[in-house]
């Protein structure tokens, strides 16, 4: 359905909804037990959760596709991913919080090293260390050309972003980074007849950008790509009647969270001080999106047992949310990383819905193989939010 | 996901992906066993397959749909049959392997007899041999009209094919074949205003082939039905970056194979050769599509035993692919021909992927009832090809 349907059969309730989202949570065996990170973890209270819950397997974009942070994540937000896309420049503004507004457009930057021919030696001038990254940014930064100011914001070693903020600004615009070294810096292009005075601005700044690094050791010069506007979604509470908040740890994950309308709660540093987050501010939201980083990081980096100690954790912290007693609890993942791929994978994820009007089915723990035989079987992630609204009885009928 | 976004994914690898195609492979079950053929088959090496691989029901179009070929082997391929489709013409050359070429355009045809009224008092000619047919059609092939040029080939009895080969010829013509003795044949028409210069030239063509068959003794009059051009799809080398190549006896797939951009590998005369085939090409391709299409004549046949051993005569052959130790085998059908209605069906169909990525379920034997119960539950027969690609590790990240 889609969310202007939604929309119309929303009614507000104080019913609360909270959602789990273990990121990377889906496994694949390992060789010597063909078990999954969650199926040898134990976890006797997501088990719990699932015997009284009724689960299924979620695919968060389609068969065979390998979902990215965003994708993964709009799906578990009610949002078709196939539809709702926020680039990679916004992706990368958001992983170092940058505050984006409405209209901004952002571009992921490399700072690197050109000879005296203009062509690029070291796309990624050596690596040089973030400070002296934060350095060379402090040179760009702040720029106005044609009423367009120009933040550059360190990201990390020679990476940085570029954010454009100015009245009717495109990101249809090429990079200039042509990914590739012995080649020159390509001029940037307007994808379309609209973009042509944006296109000119950037290589103003481009141009400007390379007079004030000459003569600097590290990097002389900027690569630019990935050009992306601050998506303009319909927020939650438009479209689910929600008041929603946010309690992830990474900025990214916060970002994300705030193109659908979420407030963002202060994380902590710990699992635990996520659910503490949860407790302190379960008054005051009717909806929370409570995330876990640590379970991909360990997937990415291949440990298997790295993982399968951080569900462990998240299950150790569940007593925190049910003793909150929300009328619906979701737990999933936003994409797999199995440890044996040390990536994001393409797997469908294991999924949860408590509620007292579920309708639970007999499976009998929370793992991969378990939720396969769940009421739910493999479904499209975009239908969790609608799903979980229903149980919070915060739908009313379709038709007469 | 449609074929532009997920060509935006491909990667090119050297991993290998094989499709095993049992052509009807589906049953329903025998009253007397209440167990379908595959159920019956004696089948260890596929229930190892599914075994260790990754199972479900595949559906080839839509439920309660039942396939032609075209449609259940281009969703396998990936491409949706509901907006690619190959007209009735197009398959009848196809079948007679005609070397169609893009811009033509192909009509089924019958020799049949009118009276002196032009009426149609047989519309088979009384089943004229396949000889007969050969010489009547040497008397039409090769005509030019207004620059288009003619073929008339042969297939079996009184049918035949006529190939329009000329610039901008339209397909979107009506029949002449009112399907009914007691009528004339009919002016052929055209369905938009673009068609009327081939409407004519068609109309033409008959009026000709009228005066070269008069007073001819079997036949006297042509009709031609299911106008249809030679599709331009794109190519799998294009969208999948796939090096593919077919192994199929019967020239029709050969045809669907060839529209999606295969190469065709010679195939042998029995269910063996075909292996001997894809053994011998498996260093030269990365993607085979190998046909096995007695399972579905001996459904057609109503001939539930006959089609039991040619499924086992499949698995007895399996071994010779499993050596070849391919990253991805899946094993399925185009739809399926249950033996005891002898015809294509409806009913979804068994399928099996097998690949060391992917995260198997507990499907302990390769059949319909066990399938129903595998990890991919009832799925679309389009998602099997990004799934492949997927397990290859030949699809990127979406999204970031």
């Amino acid at each position: 359905m889609e969310l202007d349907q939604i929309k119309q059969l929303v009614i507000p309730t104080p019913s609360k909804i909270v959602f789990v989202i273990i990121d990377g949570l889906g496994g694949v065996p390992h060789k010597k037990t063909g078990k999954t990170e969650l199926e040898i973890a134990d976890t006797p209270n997501l088990d719990k959760l699932a015997r009284e819950g009724i689960c299924g397997m979620a695919e968060p974009v389609a068969l065979g596709i390998t979902p990215g942070s965003a994708p993964g994540h709009l799906a578990i937000f009610g949002y078709d991913p196939l539809k709702f896309a926020v680039g990679r420049g916004i992706l990368e503004a958001m992983g170092i919080e940058f505050d984006l507004k409405p209209g901004d457009v952002a571009a992921r930057g490399n700072f690197c090293i050109v000879d005296d021919n203009s062509v690029i030696t070291d796309r990624r001038a050596g690596r040089i260390s973030t400070e002296q990254c934060a350095e060379l940014c402090r040179l760009l930064d702040g720029m106005t050309i044609e009423k367009v100011s120009i933040s550059v914001v360190p990201v990390r070693e020679h990476r940085f972003v570029a954010v454009f903020h100015g009245a009717d600004f495109s990101s249809a615009l090429s990079d200039s980074d042509p990914q590739r070294e012995g080649l020159e810096p390509k001029t940037v292009a307007a994808l379309n007849p609209e973009a042509a005075k944006s296109a000119r601005i950037v290589n103003k700044f481009i141009a400007q950008a390379r007079e004030a690094l000459a003569g600097w050791e590290p990097a002389n010069m900027v690569l630019l790509r990935g050009f992306a506007h601050y998506p303009n979604f319909p927020k939650m509470s438009e479209v689910f009647g929600l008041k929603p908040a946010a309690i992830a740890a990474y900025p990214m994950y916060r970002g994300l969270a705030k193109v659908v309308g979420m407030d963002i709660l202060p994380a902590g540093s710990t699992i635990e001080d996520e659910f503490c987050t949860l407790a302190e501010h379960y008054g005051t939201y009717d909806f929370f999106f409570l995330h876990i980083k640590r379970t991909d990081s360990a997937g990415e980096d291949g440990d298997f047992t790295g993982k399968v100690k951080i569900i462990e954790e998240v299950d150790r912290a569940i007593p925190k949310l049910t003793s909150l007693d929300p009328e619906v609890i979701v737990v999933t993942a936003d994409h797999s990383t199995p440890a044996v791929l040390k990536g994001h994978s393409w797997h469908s994820v294991p999924f949860l819905l408590y509620s007292k009007l579920c309708r639970s089915d007999d499976v009998p723990e929370f793992s991969e193989r378990a939720c396969i035989h769940g009421a739910l079987g493999r479904f499209p992630a975009t239908e969790i939010m609608p799903l979980a609204l229903a149980n919070a009885l915060k739908l009313k009928k379709f038709g007469a």
